[in-house]
């Protein structure tokens, strides 16, 4: 494919990753937005609710008007509440839309390819609906995933950090400034929303160990920290085949930053934009697999743009550099 | 009147201002806590709520239950939303009760004693319902009325920032964590809520002149710094006279602590506390007072419990140090 | 000129300021990067002090290498010590270079051209020695000169709020994270360090009040919003003229966004950006006018690189969006 | 021992830790504190240095002020650089002081008492030199020494995120604002400097397993969330049997708090107090403790008191509600 400039749709644009998706769209050479779809902002101006967005004088679009401006060979980032896109994205397909849904709709589904770039490129190359992942799950599988060629761990331990957006736009008590700030918060010990996700896929490739899931809310906006750990009965692989194993998975994938020596995976340096910074670390019975990224970038709206370029054919960074 | 118990309700329990009442009344010698009343949270444990009470095993009370256990000598401190304490209020005080309102309910009335301590602990002594004042008005007067006896000035600008606990704890997207950290905010610039009621006091003392009052949030849940600056025709008066005014003033005053020198008035050191630190220069035409205080401490609750043992006839420090 | 390609060097590069400038220029299309010069950091890989850079395997130069690679026609932004330009710059100066520098070294003196780009741009266009503006004086004077063309005020006062990172990156106990997360300072109560900056501007355009300033650190990394106050003793001048005077200097200015009604200038949407955003209201006496930017954008590297767009006689945008 | 009242130096007091005792210290019913001795603030008002000291007047003692001032009964707390108590306690302990040692030098000695009180109060008692433990290894070891009865795990694994505080205040980059602001920061990757405190006394209690510990900085300026993880082989001990050896273990600990349900250990609940939370759950082949805490409170000031208390006879509690 040439590098026409293509349509993308933007369903349920209220929220923090749709956002995100606007302002990289805003700036990749091979899109052009069509409606930006919202219930609740309809009419008003995204510089009013989103300062990333103020240059901009463009108005949310009221409901319905993705589909109304849909045709054939554009794309739908859906990223509305959950439960919806089960409902919409099929008529959306039928139309000829290429559809992109960030929410769990998919994710737990055979109709979608499950959408982590760096594993799944010429499935998603070929499909027309994208799951994309979760922010966790990216984080997590990322880190574990270069692990499937070597004997299986026997316990797998996931400690992630997040920063509050992951948690959403809505106003909720928990997520007030005056709750995050001065607090590191545990959550979902009993129940764990992402844990089938990211079990999904590891089973997939094999991996049949326990997953304990324990994620976090530290005082920050945007951006991931996840400690994943594998735990073997009969001794880790060894350090070199495991570094050599990460890469040969990520050594060309333009997203992906392997540190070692003195580096660990920073927040900071991949905050806005599509990076994940890997560091992988063996001590006896256990890998160690640190992943820093952006919830809102490589963990929502920069990984749906990754996905979109390589549905549509672009370079993987069109759009980012 | 000796020290002995008094029981002291608080009727809207569920906000930050009531959650730090609770706090201090908790260990104040001469308080025993009556009915912790709030229709939102009733039954739920403080300590779920506000992790500063999370040692407490108590639960809020149902709705109706500071009228059930109110007792002729009991203290109610409300803190429920604005417009209710002035229908609630009225049947309190028939029943004996003494009562101390949070809300701007009663600040521009009669039939209340405004409750800013330092100025009007007489009236407050002799009273049965104070006004407690608001966290702006309370930080702009104690800056401001020292000046009452020197000539007038000619215009007073007021530029006050503050932590995001003034806001109060219903959830709203501008005071989301991921809204606040990162941003500076003016607001309030067309129509100002809190101007009214710093404009009835100052001109109760005299100052005739234009008052500009910008309130700013910035990154911080509790804590305020006010600038004010007092601006003359024709010289200010002479920063020696100045300062001694406010010694004169506040030199006995428990709570407030005068700065000069190299120090600055730091909300750092005022968190938590009852405190105001404030200090005077003198440049030119100007006389610039600052003050910090803590929003939640001398600008609502500590404050409140202030008046309260004015009221009881306590030392005014009574239940802080 | 056309738009060839011109080598810029940063001599003092391990600031956030010439960090700042290294992110901008690294995306700019008609520079090239020269030497990074770096007596503390020689040698030392860019991406291990400052995460913005991590994807660069770029090293900083040791010291003397501006001079060694310096050709005529090449840009050195200088962004090292203070009072080290004032010495260096001239050699640099004499071999051809135009030189953009980030200290106070030059802004005093006439020598120079300041560099407040909207306000100078014709000189800074014939100019090859630029004194970059501080952050201070660009936010208030920003805010002030369209004012110029009015009867002049009786007093100025300045209120700033800033991020820490105009502190620099030299480690002080004042500039810790737990320092200053959880209060608002004010400092140079006593002595005005910036002070002077902004008043050799003002009088310069005529304007002859006494000026008070004041500034704050609040809990920020990077941002300013700086509120300045023009007191008038006969009345301000009107609203409408006051509003059409900016919309006149400022109508087609790149960089500057004039905000109204419901909407204030905001800190998050100018961090990262060259933009700064200003509000005008006029109260009886007062011409408020409030300005946001990025203390590391406009209020440094940011307007550096639009200087040197000037002065090389691309649009001022070039590099920017 | 009656309470009688006890004379409490402190050497070494210009670091957080310090400046926290000294808060503690100040409104302890059973001490009187004697110097405050500090090499680099020596003669300066303890307020100007710490917020949370304003009120004070007192200044900061100089060099050789706690040798002068000792006589035999006396309290040292000495929190002073490391490697500097090895020398000094020695001597103090000769004229008749108990010694509380801040920091590691004695930790890995068996001439002191490892000070972690809810597991060595009748040592300590005995003893009169502490070493007062890290806040690291305080949570660790809270978490993980109730499993010392079940059959042992075959690897720990410890996660941690802790405020900045913990680094200390001697100025450094990584510890500036605009450094710990918008980061999560993993560190130690390599050398683990905490780790063999952890590992001798989790020996001592028969664990023999291998402990991974990977130690995180958050935007956060006091507090720590530590997650253990004890992964078994053969299955873990049952959840119940689990849950009630934390009861016997805790149960009546004044500063342990054991939180279950929907509730998880906050940071923000333990912050500014000597309380620790602990949450246990076990998952699989996984119990997996969480245990908050405030690094300058239980994690170090706190305990130090906690332990004083011990030492002199007095209840643990005394000084702190």
């Amino acid at each position: 494919m040439t590098n026409a400039v293509t349509r993308v749709h933007v369903w349920g644009s209220s929220g923090y990753a749709a956002a995100e998706a606007i302002r990289i769209l805003l700036r990749h050479p091979f899109v052009e937005l069509g409606a930006l779809e919202s219930r609740s902002h309809a009419g008003e101006r995204l510089g009013d609710h989103f300062p990333a967005l103020r240059a901009q004088r463009r108005r949310f679009d009221r409901e319905g008007s993705v589909a109304e401006q849909l045709t054939a060979g554009d794309v739908v980032m859906m990223a509305g509440a959950r439960d919806e896109a089960k409902s919409v994205a099929p008529r959306l397909l039928e139309r000829g839309a290429r559809v992109i849904d960030f929410s769990a709709d998919f994710r737990l589904d055979d109709e979608a390819v499950y959408g982590l770039t760096e594993w799944n490129r010429e499935k998603i190359a070929r499909s027309s609906l994208v799951a994309n992942p979760g922010c966790y799950p990216t984080a997590a599988l990322l880190a574990l995933l270069p692990l499937a060629r070597f004997d299986r761990p026997a316990q797998i331990v996931v400690d992630a950090k997040s920063g509050i957006t992951g948690a959403g736009r809505n106003p909720a008590v928990s997520s007030l400034y005056a709750e995050v700030a001065g607090d590191i918060r545990a959550y979902g010990l009993q129940t764990h929303r992402h844990q089938p996700e990211m079990e999904r896929t590891l089973q997939a490739h094999g991996f049949g160990a326990p997953l304990l899931f324990t994620p976090h809310v530290v005082p920050l906006a945007r951006g991931m920290l996840s400690d994943a750990y594998a735990i073997y009965q009969g001794g880790a692989p060894p350090e070199h085949d495991v570094r050599a194993a990460f890469e040969d998975v990520y050594g060309t994938a333009p997203f992906i930053r392997l540190v070692d020596g003195e580096s660990a995976p920073s927040v900071a340096a991949v905050t806005g934009t599509n990076d994940a910074e890997l560091r992988v670390d063996v001590r006896s019975n256990t890998v160690r697999v640190l992943c820093a990224l952006d919830n809102l970038g490589k963990g929502a709206a920069g990984q749906a743009v990754q996905n979109m370029n390589v549905m549509l054919g672009h370079p993987e960074e069109a759009g980012f550099r």
